[in-house]
């Protein structure tokens, strides 16, 4: 089959390589037919990600159909159509019978287009599939259910519910890439009184706009000026980091008011400034985290249910020949105006 | 009357006073029965807290006895013993309406011997009176209820309330001062499985064992090795700071496990480094806070069950005219091994 | 001046009566703008809540402006435009400082139209006025805002808190009347995927409808079934009883899945059967409530934004003159077609 | 092998029956050291579970050593020393994935001695056995460790976390039955300040102290006045019911200040008035729940650590030979003075 094969710091290829087969009876092999990039995969591509070996297939955002199964798998079978999470889980250490599948101590979490063989290829394996895949109904589009491979449970378990929102709250959200857009779709599940939206890029916040945001401000308009005057002086409810860059994650802390949260969505690389001789009085309260998945279930029913509207989120689609062709568009959205790609099978 | 009073920058003076009298009719006027020195009180000695204006009486940690009130305050009558909370309370506010009394927005929060003149002195001026005093019973003595007008409410809320500890935690306190010490106390009514106490001075370590922590470790015996063979190579469910300075801070962030707590009690001055890299992933929550005292009330109902000991806390005792001199030993406790010094009425 | 006065069972009259005055320093006095009526009130007349003694004046539901204040009352003026909340707070007993003003020790709680003379009348002394009213700003209409003096925050707090929906949940709501259709309102905050409205009027489920209710049923049409197909034979997340009989509180122990929670919002006069030999294992939770308007001042700031529309809840409006025929309206609501009524200052 | 065999309504044996064998690949197999007797088991025998086919061998609580494991069985090897929980659990279902495996909908929850074979025997099949057993330490012995196959993580998780004990408050439990002694013991983990047993039993009560009660009261003796005396007249923060009949459950509803919760612990057959016109304006919070052991895995760390003490649960020790005998000592509390019995393999 064809994958996209990571070769090394900045070096990738679309490439004939051995077809996936069952490795554990616990494991799934699916018929990828709609895969999508991360901004992960681009850090893999710039030798930020050193656990990523040469030779990896990349990518953890697919949806296909089910080829094979192991033994021990129960709830699949050979024809159904699934969403593969980003997210793997053993379902038996601490972490997994907590829910917290993106910690699992067992082999799984994050592995995909990473420990082991993603899924931007023809045919993917699948580790711990009952656990790791979501069967999908007919009423949910491939490209719409792609979007919960990874932004929208991310941007809603380690963004809105980490955060804390609640009807009524002021929300900030620093950084308007397809995170930070999916948190504004997240967000208004829980009907916050604003929604206001900083990033550098016009287009972005213009985007930002179309999914909900109430107001859109860029890093030099003064964002702290902006969110005091909406909340008597105060700070925001809520503020999530979707970037990952020291400055916004500084930035945010500033933003909230006395007793808020800010909630880091974005990946890091370097270490970021705590001012605690500010912060230590004012009863903050600051999380991380790595998507479980959890949601993911219930994200798919209200994605049914129309309440969820994921149509403005892939800007650009490819077949999944033009794999080379799609990361070049994703890696250069000031150009591109890229949001999300979409690859389907031929 | 005679009072405590900053003269400025390193200078402060047992100094004869006008007698404080009712300025709002939600005021009352006690007498002070026993009173204690807080670390607080230091830092606004060496000049760290600039808000604090020369000819400041200092203190917010005091037992007293009612002399007069004001024509709105309808709890409290001439003769009752009260504890006077480190934290005033206008009680209209939003955040105190949510009990969020440290934040008070209407004109209380930390204003004793901060903004307003404080309670080491003959006689003191409670503002918000009914909100900022808790009445006695004659179950529970003056030196024990004065651990309660700060320490314990800080250790309980800032502490143990924020760091979330669960029977079975295995939980970290990071400085053996007063504040460590009774979040040792405090930790122990949730009943974790093992409490490690890191501090340098052996003394305090020591005090630690008698408080109930089961280990006890110099920063320089590393303690993240201590804690992950305790743990499975995990890591701590909490942390706690309780010194103020950065390195403990950090500290604090890589002792705890992937889904953990740091609950910054310590009062800083300088910005820490926060190690997004490593702790992006980790889903990691951070608090900080003043206290609010909506605890307080609880404390005192269990110390006066003889639920929570506090009889090791105050190591050294003094009349009201030694002030000058309980100073000294408080400022010193390398070499007195003071902890908490209590000064009480002729 | 005017009022509606309680003449004993079954009997009330509009009548003169003397001008409210302060009695005590935290009293405000209000001239009443726009008042409704509660079915609470239809209760008090028949004679069903036997402290309310004859010659009480009626009515916990107003806006009005403030015409004088007690000394000290400190956050409101003459002239002030505020809402009358139904709950009364003396802000400082053990439930007020948890914001459980409902259960006020201190004096207050639903005390308006029921211990004391209430708002249906000219002019109207309010208790502990600081905390029991909300100023109120232009953007919102008085027969808006007078929704929120009840029925709002008793649907929001007894029903979608307690009863903690969440996004994706199947919520039931039993009973459309005022308080039931406010809990369509209100649930929509939190993003539910299904609203389903049980009533055995096809006026009220037509309502239901208008506000956000999915799916209308009929007591008779089987709503367990129904339900169960919706949901896999499971049942429904949350069920709300807004009727206050017995039948239709096992109803809503029947409707809820295992782990379901049936939030009781009506008020009841009789005992319900409990059939804890089917719900035992069932992981059920069942919570009661009397509204402590903690969330009336959020509901008011989504209000003004337009993030409530409370404008199908008043079907007919009179001058406070006619307040004997808007009780005649108001309690034949199957010939008038009433949810509430708006009575307003000529 | 022998087992006990439920031979129909009032008719059990200890007679030979076929060896069990792994029937999916994720059962287990274990020989059984000791096993105890579960009042759940009397009511099967008084033919009150009519799921409960003859011819089923009875028990659910067991320690055990594995002997054979299915082939999709990751986590344990023979001569693995286990405790069998009394929930079994699939790990797929949608309960499961919450931690909810009392409830799972994938052939697991209460199956044991129920809808299969169960652990009163030489030998038992243990389905879904990675999920549904604990391997044990040498720390803890048999006869302790089998104490928390049901009644330990019952009383804590259906009686103290659905109850929501904090320090600080005052507890009563309904019912000293080994349910309730070990609500007892685990209700003490969040220290409230006072814990009432209700009984009928002089024994029970006896042993209700010893294992940390405050206060034992006889239902005739009047628990509300006891406990309204106690707390100011308001009544108690929690009600915990260990018995099972309307009678305890309503004295519960009664027992409880405003805002307080009754956790349901107790097995009912029989359904219970809720009285409605007295508990609505109350704000309650009632409760049930079937064990998830979700608690099991932190309650065996803490009693490794000797945390809690279980050394009085059981009062009567058997071989397995006398299975019959141990039966007649626990159904008859009152004459032979039994908690929990224990029997071993010789």
């Amino acid at each position: 089959m064809k994958a996209l094969v990571y070769e090394g710091s900045g070096r990738k290829a679309w490439t004939e390589v051995p077809d996936p087969v069952i490795r554990d009876p616990r494991d799934a092999i699916i018929q990828v037919d709609t895969v999508t990039i991360c901004g992960t995969d681009l850090h893999i591509l710039g030798g930020d990600v050193p656990e990523v070996e040469p030779g990896r297939i990349l990518g953890h955002e697919a949806v296909g159909t089910v080829v094979d199964v192991g033994d021990a798998v129960v709830g699949l079978q050979p024809g159904d159509r699934v969403l593969a999470s980003c997210i793997s889980a053993c379902g038996l250490c601490s972490y997994c019978r907590q829910a917290r599948y993106g910690q699992c101590l067992g082999g799984g979490g994050w592995i995909l287009g990473h420990l082991v063989d993603g899924v931007q290829a023809e045919y993917a394996r699948l580790p711990f599939a009952d656990l790791s895949t979501h069967k999908l109904t007919p009423r949910v589009s491939d490209e719409a259910a792609v979007m919960l491979a990874d932004i929208l449970p991310t941007s809603y378990e380690v963004g809105v519910l980490n955060g804390g929102v609640r009807p009524g709250d002021t929300v900030v959200i620093v950084g308007m890439g397809p995170i930070g857009l999916a948190a504004i779709l997240t967000s208004r599940l829980y009907s916050p009184s604003h929604i206001i939206a900083v990033d550098k890029a016009d287009s972005r916040l213009q985007a930002a706009k179309r999914l909900g945001a109430d107001i859109a401000v860029k890093p030099g308009d003064d964002p702290l000026e902006v969110i005091r005057s909406m909340t008597g002086g105060l700070g925001a409810d809520v503020a999530m980091e979707a970037v990952g860059v020291p400055e916004t994650f500084e930035l945010c802390t500033t933003l909230i008011r006395p007793g808020g949260r800010v909630a880091n969505i974005g990946v890091h690389g370097r270490s970021a400034t705590l001012h605690l001789e500010d912060l230590w009085s004012r009863d903050v309260t600051i999380t991380t985290g790595l998507v479980d998945t959890f949601s993911t279930s219930n994200l798919l029913t209200m994605l049914g249910n129309g309440q969820l509207d994921v149509g403005h989120m892939v800007t650009h689609r490819f077949p999944l020949d033009d794999f080379v062709k799609a990361y070049e568009v994703f890696a250069d959205p000031v150009r591109s105006g890229a949001l999300k790609v979409a690859l389907t099978r031929a």
